[in-house]
């Protein structure tokens, strides 16, 4: 494997994770089934859940098991859209959401009748929470990513989840790129109260933190008004059904639970990292610009516009040094489009294939910085050249 | 762990299909990335592909992965559903199928206006071919169990099918509790040509035939006019985005080839020690009645009447004496109601609570029916005596 730095994307799984899906997937017994078997792998799963909603903060039953970090944005989007009340039609959708957001609200406005109420971000990425409040009332939900998963930028979510309070409106948070850098305390930022309003689910996703990709999870509020994606045997309080996969709950359990205990060391850590990493590349192209926020951003997270060079050649030639980083999501099935992300900051459709997302994580060096650093004088010097090239023939 | 003789909710990990998990599991790259760690994951994804689709009959661009049984019918019910002929609105759904599918209809009726048109299960509890034929005329879809999971009876897929392709419907399969025991042969059930109709989509799931829970596949015809049910980032042809789980289909695809393998040897040895457990039952409880059928069943299983015992009760004191049934579908998330399946084949209240399900997998010997009809005897009796006084009482 090469230096891998594109941890947003996925990152590596944990050995303690690994050993808890081994030792649950032992267990045979599906965790419906009543008899003792069963019953051995529900306790397992229950663990899982406690440990979960501990990190979380939210209660034990507030935690429903999915398939990953997409599943549970359909579920936060889709299941608050389908509990609507039934005279509200409008979802309120920040620009620069994920694609598992993004593409589940234009299906539900292609094929179910929702409106869309779009959001504009700040300059640096983070959403326009004034825009945000203001279109808040009346429509059926909203949703919000807490970070932004190209250029890193996070948002103010406590204001989000107040707002939607305010206006009593369901939100939706997809914590799923935030969680691996960035506490979420589902009590704090719901506050009290009974009401299925303000922030009552929010999605998180295991390979983004070491466990198996395959496994996730979305906080749904006790007082959520929300509806199923996936329909059958009523587990999991009719949220999801399906086996609950128990290995993978146990795993997800390991893993959110060391991001917690990592996360005061490992977030200096990364920042500093990410600054050396800034800094080298602004020295070798001083061109190049850092989106994003200098302040409120993942630590780990580096965002660089090219001025002179496409994305998609960088990354190729990158990784032909070996050295493995992003144009942005990797959600995108391998087709190298524009970055709506960089687009929704105000840049041309140039601008927004001309991106780098690097990311770090908890396996992550100075000797992997460094190893970028080495790499980019000659892949940037080639990028450049191709583009000029391209620019002349045009 | 007891004798679990509960194969039909799920069945243990096979080893190799571990091995085949926990090597993908190290690769780190998220399969839809384009660098060098991304495409070794899509290596290790398209081989799963592959190797599926020889074991299922279809192309590898026809298997599309998912989370498991629930998931992949959810897909084939909606998708279908969802990319339906506009002024068709009829779902074809024969009595008896599983959770998944009927509370999958039934969210549909109640919240997408669909019609459902029922069909009867034969005495022995096939879906009745004939009765299947006539309502297929202008259904939007049809949706079909290949084997009952409760009662284990495997019903005339190649007629259901051809009737199907004749009525110009799209139909789905529900292959998850039957492909451990049944071969599919998607291309030979579909026949040729390019119409969107007759089989096009058919279900399966990992941990049914030895692979982990959270792991399925839903087989769709590349000639399918269907919707997603999950939406982002487009992989997988737009039919089921989120990254994909690579581990979990290369276990997936070893525990599909070694199932294939055995099944000429599994199945008659399975059958014998079926028809020693049957016998068996019988003999101790001469009231008994076997139900399901004597020649169209899966084998190794058992589904049993007992007219003066509860199935709850049965349960309990058998697991007590530590082995492990079932009272039909586990998936009902422990709530135990009267089966569906057995109140379809003509039976009441009464006796729809009065049945076990007894299932033998892989791992199954002569010593697990012995256990079994060793534990019986008392178990019978104290359930028995237990339904006398309860009904003295009424």
């Amino acid at each position: 494997m090469g230096v891998y730095l594109d941890h947003a994307a996925s990152t590596p799984l944990r050995p303690e994770a690994r050993e808890a899906w081994l030792a649950a997937a032992e267990l045979t017994g599906n965790a419906s089934s009543v008899h003792g078997a069963g019953q051995a792998a529900r306790r397992v799963l229950e663990d899982a859940r406690e440990r979960i909603a501990a990190v979380l903060g939210c209660d034990p039953i507030e935690v429903v098991f999915t398939s990953g970090g997409t599943e549970s944005v359909n579920l936060g989007v889709k299941g608050l859209w389908w509990a609507r009340e039934p005279d509200r039609s409008a979802i309120v959708l920040p620009d620069g959401e994920h694609h598992a957001t993004l593409d589940t609200v234009e299906w539900l406005a292609a094929a179910q009748g929702a409106q869309v109420r779009p959001v504009p971000l700040d300059p640096e990425g983070a959403i326009d929470a004034d825009a945000f409040a203001a279109v808040l009332p009346g429509a059926a939900l909203a949703t919000a990513l807490v970070a932004n998963n190209e250029v890193g930028t996070v948002s103010d979510v406590a204001r989000l989840a107040a707002a939607a309070a305010d206006a009593a409106v369901p939100l939706h948070l997809d914590a799923v790129g935030a969680i691996a850098h960035t506490p979420i305390d589902f009590a704090a930022l719901r506050g009290t109260g009974n009401a299925p309003h303000g922030l009552v689910a929010a999605s998180v996703s295991g390979h983004k933190v070491g466990a198996p990709v395959g496994t996730g999870a979305l906080v749904v509020s006790r007082f959520a008004r929300i509806g199923a994606v996936l329909h059958g045997g009523g587990q999991q309080r009719g949220l999801r059904s399906g086996t609950p996969d128990v290995a993978g709950a146990a795993a997800l359990a390991v893993a959110l639970e060391l991001t917690a205990a990592e996360r005061d060391a490992e977030s200096p850590r990364l920042t500093a990292l990410a600054g050396r990493l800034a800094d080298g590349i602004r020295r070798i192209v001083p061109g190049a610009r850092l989106l994003g926020s200098p302040d409120r951003r993942l630590p780990g997270h580096v965002h660089v516009l090219f001025p002179d060079a496409l994305g998609e050649t960088l990354l190729f030639l990158l990784d032909h040094s070996g050295v493995e980083v992003s144009t942005g999501s990797a959600c995108q099935a391998g087709i190298a489009e524009p970055s709506h992300v960089v687009m929704a900051l105000g840049y041309g459709d140039r601008e927004a294939r001309s991106v780098l997302r690097i990311t770090l994580g908890r396996s992550s060096t100075a000797d992997d910085v460094d190893a970028f650093l080495a790499a980019l004088p000659d892949a940037h010097r080639r990028a450049a050249a191709s583009s000029a090239r391209a620019a002349a023939r045009s």
